[in-house]
């Protein structure tokens, strides 16, 4: 292989020598934002077989398109970035990476290593940066390169995490005496479960009744998962939750109608307030989002708590032995369908949701962010076709649009759809670029509803019901308005306007039917 | 005051002591993109007196302009910022505001401090986060809010950099016993230079002669500083330059003709390999901005460096006291002034900078951002009406068009022109939509030649003088071409076309004449 690409006097670089490496662990997308440190790897990918390097305009919208497609693709992605700033613009959605348990591998170019020392306008502190997102593996010799990659990017597949792996320009250059020996890896399955955590996790649940609680979360909502939470349901009597943010649920087609654990601490202690059991299968203890004066953090009573499963381990098996040992074979009946909302109705949350539901094509994948829709349209997709839905874990905004791309990516047989509120969507609205140079299939629908609405609500949770001047201008996206439709078309991506439930039918019907990006600007 | 603003019952809350400390320092500005954990923070800017909330829809925005403020006010602006993910968003043009040494307070709601522990989805290091760009603050105690908020000004304004105050959200929310006492605080002056520092400098430049040079950075590039460099120059024949990238620069209207020091390392060594004196006013020693193989990181060899002053002690008076000793009265001519450009001609780095030079009304100022357009532009403003040029200093980019706003915010009465090259304009072009809703007097020019130039550049000079397809894809901005008359659009900023110097010149004037943001894009 490697005959063909370098001539006999010509030896790999190091840049090459990496690339190599990443392919040979199956890394096969590259999610990039380079720039001058970046150069050697830049020509190296033209010269890695199977490898796809994929513009960004903002590296933001790299790190964010690597995270849905981890999600999607449930292995890593590559980004490459431009020294310190580079990474730094990348972090939020890093961040959303790590809480989501997504494995993503950065590879930061750094000044060669003999210039550092002179402080150059670019310097900073990388190791700092990374650090707060994951694991940091710094290249530090030409014959380090190959096993430093493997082991950020095997690294990043066991922690189900964030690896950033710096690279100075100088060892990007330099040429190595030998092409590495590909190393060969075996997929690491997930720990398994003790039999004990099953054992003692049906007793409780057993014993509780109606007051057990299942709250699921990571490989715990795939659809094998949530079939055997159901069976327990069905046995135990116990109600059944999701994460509040799941990183990826499947939803839909007959799988029973879980909802999210509620976003306000008030309500979700009340969901859990007659709990005598809530059982954890791959979600972490519930606490509250942000901390309110007055209400816990920690939203279930402690001696409630049974960790069946945490999210490294093997979820879905715990579940179907907790089923079987439960011991009901009946699935529940799949939720209700809801009607369709009339096509002269305005568009709410709540008619979204439901419209969005209902025409939702097969195995769409749905990447939400924002509440305005987002909440009804979780509640109602229960009853539609099975389909998948990402959300933005880690709370980083700016996430919804370029988690679809990285989905678009990933599964370029899928329908994706960005329900993505407004606010949010300005975050790394370059996303909508990359969708049209990839031909991307995702129709995006902004809810615009001109406000940061969740700061409203905020503001009146801290008594401000009738907010000032300035706090009214610092939560408002009007004056001016934006123009998701000019925007839309700035980057390249067709777009229309819809103000009733009949125009988005319409207009979703059409974008999905067409190939490539669609973004509907639905006015609220 | 404090009697008009809250019942005898109501006492402030930490925020609004906060904000009332700041504004006893004369901070009248906070460039915001507030959350939830800033809420109290909110309420309370509607009542401070003399204090401006901007919003900026992404915190590189408001970091940006908080940067391009400094540099104008000569004083620290706010920026409030959401947690750590706020402050990654907007490390890069705090990255840029500490390489330009411009005074910026951020301040980041934390969760509540009770909260904390439970590692809710928004927690993360944010101590490490603020470690990377300057000096961190945190308030830990109702007590310490003024106090530390104090500390955190005072200590940009002394080490001319940026400071972190993290405050988390239950302290916003509590009540002090007593407001706080305000703290009248004198005005540092910068530190003298050494009478021997200034007197070495005279001998060596004065032996040296057309082999002296002078290189001048920070306040040296103020009037006074290039009058008096002038004056040096004439007495003793040393050549003048500028840094490369000034934070500020004035330029034009009778100032001495200085260019800034060449940017590839090559040109910069060939310019100084002569020197038998390189005096330092103001500017670090010169290094090369990227390492290239073969290249040195220094400049200028290390025998001819002489430090007259320092980026922070009063680099004015170090080069008036320099003119003196060396006891010329008279100045150098101004620049011959460049013909116009034919109205016909097409639009390159050349005539652009040619017509921008012979068009800027008196006392503009031009945010510099970008190659194509930036050194032309600043080789012919030197034969301009006075203005002032801001260049990128720190190199991350999208810093151009947030610094233009926070210009025009510090400076309402002064035109602001915005000489951005298209892929960096691209990172942060929320920036236009803060321009709209505050009627800033900015004129955005796009050089739109849909590539990432320097790069091309880079690549060719790594030899890639043909790049493979993902090379040439990924420093395209091409397919589809951007826009930015939608763009503009989008965000509520009118905008027009040019593709000759005469359409440029036309547009140029309307927009002048008009009041608000307007964008022109340069098809070149």
């Amino acid at each position: 292989m490697t005959i063909d690409r370098h001539t006999a006097h010509e030896k790999p670089t190091g840049a090459q020598v990496l690339l190599d490496a990443a392919a040979g662990r199956g890394v096969s997308v590259c999610f990039a934002n380079p720039g001058t440190t970046e150069m050697p790897l830049v020509t190296a990918l033209d010269r890695t077989p199977g490898m796809r390097a994929v513009l960004g305009l903002h590296e933001n919208v790299c790190t964010g398109a690597a995270d849905g497609y981890a999600r999607i693709a449930r292995r890593a992605a590559l980004t490459l970035l431009h020294l310190g700033p580079g990474l730094a613009n990348g972090l939020a959605n890093l961040h959303n990476a790590r809480r989501a348990h997504s494995p993503v591998v950065n590879v930061v170019g750094d000044h060669a290593s003999w210039h550092l020392p002179f402080d150059a306008p670019l310097t900073s502190d990388i190791a700092a940066l990374a650090s707060t997102v994951g694991a940091h593996h710094e290249i530090v010799d030409r014959v380090a390169v190959a096993a430093v990659t493997r082991r950020a990017i095997d690294d990043a597949h066991e922690r189900l995490g964030v690896s950033t792996l710096v690279v100075p320009a100088d060892l990007q250059q330099l040429t190595e005496q030998e092409p590495p020996q590909e190393e060969k890896r075996c997929a690491v399955p997930r720990p398994g479960v003790e039999g004990e955590a099953v054992e003692q996790a049906a007793r409780r649940l057993r014993a509780a009744g109606s007051q057990g609680v299942l709250l699921l979360g990571g490989e715990g909502l795939s659809r094998l998962g949530q079939f055997a939470a159901g069976r327990i349901s069905a046995a135990t009597g116990a109600r059944l939750y999701s994460e509040t943010f799941p990183a990826r649920a499947e939803r839909g087609g007959g799988l029973p109608p879980i909802d999210r654990l509620p976003y306000f601490p008030e309500t979700a202690v009340e969901a859990l307030r007659d709990a005598a059991v809530v059982v954890l299968a791959g979600a972490p203890e519930p606490v509250a989002y942000f901390g309110y004066e007055g209400m816990p953090s920690r939203l279930a009573p402690q001696r409630t708590l049974h960790r069946l499963a945490d999210v490294g381990q093997d979820v879905e098996q715990a579940l179907v032995a907790l089923a079987e040992l439960v011991g009901v074979e009946d699935r529940p009946a799949g939720a209700q369908p809801l009607a369709e909302p009339a096509p002269g109705a305005a568009l709410t949350g709540q008619t979204v949701g439901a419209a969005l539901a209902s025409r939702l094509p097969e195995h769409a994948i749905v990447s939400v962010e924002g509440g305005t829709c987002g909440y009804p349209f979780y509640s109602a997709s229960a009853a539609a076709v099975p389909h998948t839905v990402m959300t933005n874990t880690g709370g980083a905004i700016g996430q919804g649009l370029p988690a679809a791309l990285g989905a678009a990516i990933a599964a370029p047989e899928r329908p994706v759809i960005a329900l993505q509120s407004d606010g949010s969507g300005l975050y790394t609205a370059q996303a909508l670029w990359t969708m049209a140079r990839e031909s991307a299939d995702v129709v995006v629908l902004i809810a615009a509803n001109h406000t940061y609405n969740v700061l409203r609500t905020e503001l009146a949770r801290h008594g401000s019901t009738e907010p000032g001047p300035q706090a009214a201008r610092l939560t408002s996206l009007g004056e001016p308005a934006i123009d998701w439709v000019s925007l839309a078309r700035g980057f390249g991506v067709p777009a229309s306007d819809a103000t009733t439930v009949g125009e988005l039918c319409a207009a979703l019907g059409d974008a999905l039917r067409a190939r490539g990006p669609h973004l509907i600007q639905m006015t609220m």
